[in-house]
């Protein structure tokens, strides 16, 4: 036996990424972390690097990764319980720590019950698992992260039940509801909160209100869905992320802990009965260890901050950096999309010119994505920045000089 | 906008699981850890009751997740990292911890290269997203776990481009390589190394030699993979499972940090080109935040345990109890399955029996599993009981005296 032909045959595939410009770029490796500095945030190291680097491309969008009540709760778990459930949910790898996370995501999603997952990626899988029937018809924005396609893979959507409407176009969503068979039982709207290449947001109270309008005509109604995943902690007063910048709540609320809460998993926030159903159907949650106990008690303890005065600090620094860096911005006649959240793109519209930035930005010790197509559509080349509630004034004043050097 | 009509559908959903049989129990709540002492191994306090229970139904075989190496280096990675990654891989979510246990699981097992995942699960995923092709057939035990099941969907593999062969019956699966197609570049034979209801090994000397047979039909030859999620680590004279336990390698290896090593997540061990084709293809691991430094740390302490005099000696320590339970089984007449790993099935063939054992050991303060239809086929109803390095000689006798104790 050899893996020779098959090694062969993948090298080809790979090429071919290469040269459609698809391949991920070398995984660098963080070797180091230093603590922010009076008047400086967090920064890393890498290897084979001596150069501290300011990071503009995490999604611990209040860096409470490194917070110690989040360390200390870890520890604890881990030394009440050690490092690994050893088993499934329902054959006794339920701890207590589990079951707290739970009613704590629940309450802080205002739903009356959660399920957890792993990650955001296996909750959403674990959904259409739940709750898709073969008279279940999904409709999607066009720009819906990976999971949610994966997940209508993974249980088995057929093509002809499923719809997409253009990016944050009502009227599409309308059309795509028309089309709908008068066969089909249930209809969920599912999107994105926070489109994480653009850091624009879904209208919930607008695509809530279409629902509506189209309730009644199917047996178990419209329901509406919505992947918060970089929204959830990250934006609105008290960092309820998208239900409250929109003022409406989805149906369902998928979420992860791995963003603005710093930690590692996701969940499902919804009613009794749907939650009840994921227990009962969805693979990715019966068939798979539960998260860390260490991950659900450092979860437990970012929600804890989220909703207290540290959390409010937090989100106002937040998004003082956020206006700071816009400006920055648009002052240097930089093209932006307007919005909430602290994903802020800027448009490069070029690829090479994309990639010539985001290596001047690297030489000068600034961590970002350029996005390039397929990621972004051609002429949307851009290079993504994430405000942190870590960073200082001076971090940001540093990004906007080296735009200028890079632009000198 | 409401879930009304949803959760009533749900309802009848859920009351036909439940009267199918197939409805999952309620979740007990651990809610705490009494540690090994003299004569009697770890004991486990559950929500709502003050007994002390002894697990038989935890697949940390080795019973490291206690174990103070992987306590001390999870707490000393998350305080020099933090507890979430706060990105993906390819967006600097790699630190050096997860760098260096993919080194070490590779080198474990006698692998080029490894990738990891946060579960086996979402591994087989990422697997099948990655080497299957609309040329590529797919071959499988009948007993295969469902998270290779439900690769074949996220990855769209066709219905004819699939085999079944009964359970480890070489025969049937020499029958399934004649029916593949002559238009197939790719065939790829996939099995579980352990096959967790019944505790009995897969033949992986015998599946090469077949697949070798076949081997130069196909433009990219036959591949196999074993998913040894229950084997790596918890059997095998140095712990290398059913590789070591069959004296041969499949072509890749699925795995799990989650049970014999006691953290969590999973991995695939297989040559650079494969995990090259896993790291940009597998959406599994490219669009989810990887594990926690916390538990790679932990994971890569338990390899060293396994690979050194402790493991070793815990293995004996497993065996021993295995021995003692087996010959303790047979001498009162009961069946069982055999084979050389800590899973022992007991048959009861009988739906309600079955129910009446594990509840009557759960009165006595002993953790185990029943399995009922559709799980087991019909007649194969029985109770699973997992062997564990932390059992004491005391542990297991007072097992077999409980079910003394029911029988008469």
């Amino acid at each position: 036996m050899s893996t020779d032909r098959l090694d062969a045959a993948l090298e080809l595939e790979l090429e071919k990424l290469q040269l459609e410009g698809r391949a991920k770029p070398r995984e660098r490796v963080i070797r180091g972390y230093i603590p922010p500095r009076e008047k400086s945030g967090p920064r890393y190291l890498l290897e084979g690097s001596t150069r501290e680097f300011l990071r503009m491309n995490s999604n611990s969008y209040l860096s409470l990764s490194h917070h110690p009540k989040l360390i200390s709760a870890a520890d604890r778990a881990t030394h009440e319980f050690g490092v690994g459930p050893g088993a499934v949910r329902f054959i006794d790898g339920t701890y207590s720590y589990h079951a707290d996370l739970e009613k704590r995501i629940a309450a802080f999603t205002d739903k009356t019950a959660a399920k957890i997952f792993n990650s955001a990626y296996t909750a959403n899988c674990g959904l259409a698992l739940s709750i898709s029937s073969p008279k279940t018809y999904w409709i999607g924005d066009q720009l819906n992260h990976n999971s949610i396609i994966r997940a209508m893979r993974i249980a088995g959507v057929a093509r002809s039940n499923k719809g997409i409407f253009k990016h944050n176009d009502m009227d599409d969503l309308h059309r795509c509801l028309e089309e709908v068979d008068s066969e089909i039982e249930r209809v969920v709207i599912i999107f994105d909160g926070v489109y994480s290449m653009r850091g624009d947001t879904a209208p919930i109270d607008q695509i809530n209100a279409i629902a509506a309008q189209y309730h009644s005509r199917f047996k178990d109604g419209v329901i509406t869905v919505v992947d918060d995943s970089h929204g959830i902690g990250a934006y609105g007063r008290t960092g309820r992320g998208t239900s409250e910048y929109c003022k409406a709540q989805a149906d369902v609320i998928v979420g992860t802990f791995g963003k603005a809460f710093g930690v590692n998993g996701g969940f499902i926030a919804a009613t009794k009965k749907i939650t009840e159903a994921v227990r009962q159907k969805a693979d990715t949650y019966i068939y798979t260890n539960p998260l860390s106990v260490a991950d659900c008690a450092a979860a437990t303890a970012a929600l804890d901050i989220c909703d207290g005065e540290e959390g409010r600090a937090l989100l106002k620094n937040l998004l003082a950096r956020q206006d700071q860096f816009r400006s920055g911005l648009k002052d240097r006649g930089k093209e932006t999309i307007d919005g909430p959240h602290p994903v802020i793109p800027m448009l490069v519209r070029d690829t090479a010119k994309t990639h010539d930035v985001v290596n001047k930005l690297y030489e000068r010790g600034i961590l970002v994505v350029g996005l390039t197509f397929p990621v972004v559509p051609h002429g949307d080349e851009s290079i993504r920045f994430q405000i942190n509630a870590a960073h200082k004034e001076d971090d940001i004043a540093f990004a906007l000089g080296a735009l200028d050097d890079i632009s000198a």
